[in-house]
């Protein structure tokens, strides 16, 4: 039963579809099943496609960065990829900063980027950019289909390039009239492969650095924070004396009461070379060596000490939890440590609003489930030990240290696990660069609270004058102040539809805090430090 | 009398400095007077320069976008360039957009990056990406600066290379270490050259077209839709009857009483080719040749009739002033349009508050010397015509169709005129991509008069949906829809610290409007359609 369409195809169904239909429907046989999507002109048909096809849902967002940012925030949660739908070159360039934050947090995205037809490139029209260019500045995988019935291909092996271990950032690059024109057949996905596994010689090196005796550190990222590998870490600390250490900002951590407690690199560079010294064997598991977040006049680059010797058991794209069950067997490391469990911190009534009452608050409130989104940036640096006994929760950081991810990975998080409470902390100047991100999660009515440290400056700018030896006069601290005008992040929230208060004495702090645990929904705290 | 500095550098004054103040002192010998900055840690060195130079206004911007949008609007103005401050690839990757719509708007921009130390790059720290692949989308001129020494010299290029003809996009990605380490002897900006004139050979060819008798299309851009250039294209066509056309988007229109009117390619593609139909001549001025803003399946790329034929008069580079004038006097073209003044709209009282009221009601109030920043997108179609006899004033668009340029935009412009009035018509879409920047206008207490067209939608794509055949469902209409939650602009505007009300009916209107118009500093209104 021909019917005739306005896109000019005939078909009958799904037999006859155009490209953007048939990459629709091979996203989800992909297990594609989110579209974080600010979409123009060139993206009508993909829009359009979402009605003809079950099992794809489409979460619009005011801003890209906040689109790829929630891509980012899924994809930690979900551990498979969502998908975006970005405008030309001008939509990726907005969401560039949050997806460089998931390729650093090896997070699977697939972005599909809208592009001119074809034939409409040559014209130089306003819109035309290099997208490839820009695309390839953050993805592992870049393609431009060239033809409609290669639409659906494409879309497989973009799926199958974001699932690629550890997790990569895809993106397909879809002129429009690859999208109107006719499709080929629904592409399926090939599984993904199973992580490598890796050489004996690894287990037996790192075995044998653990037997030296010396001072040694098993430095942890990706999968080796989560609690599972954070086990098999504590059976082999128990056993060798080895400590423990994850890298400064992780994807996703598994922590809080009943699980191995861990400590990260400092961020500070003096406080981070400190952390290492004396180190003489680093033993890498799912993440790299360990180096400075930036250069400073007089300090290294490389944060391990010079004689110390580096060993990688396992890669970030390597089967890191086989490599440590592996050498926990080698080394007969069978038991956990003997650890006193550590208290849950109860919530203080005096000493003020100000980080330490705020942690402890923290330690003592956060629900059992819930993910901590974290971009408290200076404010936070005492959140995360003072939260290690808390209810069993995630703790989710910024990965690639570009601010601006927390408002829409809460965002990302709060799709992927509806059931759980999504907790955004988030330095203020941080969420200015997306706080549009709130208006979705009030359209999605989705169950986040976001707490916004207010202390009205780039705070953390301000110890790196002093780091980098710069020598601020008036307007250079002028340029690290928010305090003029103040920002109502209380009237923000409001404006983008999401319930907000703010508390600037400890008593409201908690009381809010506690209410706003409760209920469910979006909403905002402004906490005046 | 050597000094002790905290960068290690010792000197005495001006003699010697690190590369950040040798950067900088060159800028501002360049004439390059305002940064808009967004900066972080890498670009502290020359945060803490502007202490020690006088002569650079530094705008803090909280969004990137916020501060490359600014930058297009003070060009535009200033005809020159301004600087902006960014932070790596990120920084720069959020500035992207905007970066975009200054290219196509033709504008002098000056970029400076922060880059990791030159010696830090190989360690793929967390913020490394890169920087120059991103630049080179966007940017005429790109380099990264090797050596503290020569970082003077790379500036003095970059501004060189932004007032080439008819203005460009450099970016100089300044690593740390070239900030921190000793600088050079201050760069000497060469003098922008004068802009190329035509060779006679155009001249004729113009002018025989013109003198053909056929229908002809003088189509007009760059210089040639300011005053002097329509005085010049008003005499020819009242010479030769040639039709005066202006192209769809303009980096800066001076017009309204006293100036010649002009209309505009419209942006609708059959409104587009029915515009041009029957041309026989299309004689191009400081602009390209007319294409389709996007492909749509079965309408042509190019606008003008396939028996058009199309002569360049003088390109975007050349100089159009002069082009114009030799061919005036090569047509003896001494006098302008006999043509009655139009007459000043009056406030409409009846009709309700939609488009053709509020542009009449524009056309009436636009005060002398407005500089209108115009992202109204679809609602605003019908405001250029009604303004046309408003007071004399300045139209900014929207050039590279990237939209959230209006609000930063008409940041810029304000710095670049202070004693004007700016008012930006600005989508309430649009508007949302780059809202931080009312924060900015409240932070420098700008002139700026912000009227939100509050549709609570995507309109355009509504639009764009049937143009391209794509045949929308409930969810594709969904994504157009930003009606749930609705976005309180009234409480957003306060949020960053920007007075503003909210209007609903025509009455309500005129009066806000003449109100707001006769205040000083940054206002908003959202005008609720």
């Amino acid at each position: 039963m021909a019917e005739t369409r306005p896109d000019g195809l005939e078909g009958d169904g799904a037999a006859r579809m155009n490209g953007a239909e048939s990459l629709v429907r091979t996203l989800v046989g992909g297990g594609v099943e989110v579209c974080f999507a600010n979409p123009g002109t060139s993206e009508m048909h993909f829009v359009a496609a979402l009605d003809r096809v079950d099992g794809m849902r489409c979460v619009l967002c005011l801003f890209e960065g906040g689109a790829t940012g929630a891509a980012d925030g899924y994809a930690r949660m979900a551990d498979k990829p969502a998908s975006t739908l970005l405008h030309l070159g001008p939509g990726l360039g907005n969401g560039l900063a949050n997806l460089h934050n998931a390729r650093r947090a090896r997070s699977p995205v697939v972005n599909i980027v809208g592009e001119h037809a074809t034939y409409h490139r040559a014209f130089d029209a306003p819109l035309t950019s290099d997208i490839e260019a820009i695309a390839g500045a953050v993805s592992a995988w870049v393609r431009t289909s060239p033809d409609s019935r290669q639409v659906a291909q494409d879309g497989a092996a973009a799926v199958a390039a974001a699932r690629t271990a550890p997790g990569q950032v895809a993106t397909l690059i879809l002129p429009a009239d690859t999208a109107w024109g006719e499709g080929g057949p629904v592409a399926p996905v090939p599984a993904a492969p199973a992580r490598a596994q890796v050489d004996d010689s690894r287990i037996a090196a790192a075995a044998a650095a653990l037997r030296s005796g010396q001072p040694a550190v098993l430095f942890l990222g990706g999968r080796a924070v989560r609690e599972e590998g954070l086990r098999l870490a504590d059976r082999i600390a128990a056993k060798t004396g080895v400590r423990l250490l994850a890298q400064v900002s992780n994807a996703r951590m598994e922590r809080g009461a009943g699980r191995v407690p861990i400590e990260r690199l400092p961020y500070p560079v003096d406080q981070a070379l400190a952390a290492l010294a004396g180190t003489r064997h680093l033993i890498i598991v799912g993440t790299t060596v360990p180096v400075a977040f930036f250069a400073y006049p007089g300090k290294p680059s490389l944060l391990a000490p010079a004689d110390c010797e580096t060993s990688i058991l396992a890669e970030p794209a390597e089967d890191q939890l086989d490599a440590l069950r592996r050498l926990a067997d080698e080394l007969g490391a069978d038991a956990p440590s003997a650890r006193p469990a550590l208290a849950r911190p109860v919530p203080p009534t005096t000493g003020g609003l100000v980080p330490d009452t705020i942690a402890r608050t923290l330690g003592a409130l956060l629900p059992e489930g819930a993910i901590v989104c974290d971009e408290s940036v200076s404010t936070g640096r005492t959140f995360f030990p003072m939260t290690q006994a808390a209810a069993p929760h995630d703790w989710l950081q910024l990965s690639g240290g570009s601010i601006g991810l927390g408002i829409p990975m809460a965002t990302g998080a709060a799709i992927a696990c509806p059931d759980r409470k999504v907790v955004n902390l988030q330095a203020d100047g941080s969420g200015l660069y997306t706080a549009q991100s709130l208006w979705t999660q009030a359209r999605e009515n989705l169950d986040v609270l976001t707490l916004i440290w207010a202390n009205r400056s780039y705070a953390i700018l301000r110890a790196e004058l002093a780091h980098v030896g710069a020598n601020p006069g008036r307007k250079a601290l002028d340029m690290l102040s928010l305090d003029n005008p103040p920002v109502d992040w209380v009237a923000l929230a409001r404006g983008y539809g999401v319930e907000a208060r703010r508390v600037s004495d400890l008593g409201d702090f908690v009381t809010v805090l506690r209410a706003a645990l409760a209920r469910k929904g979006p909403f905002l705290v402004e906490v005046a430090l």
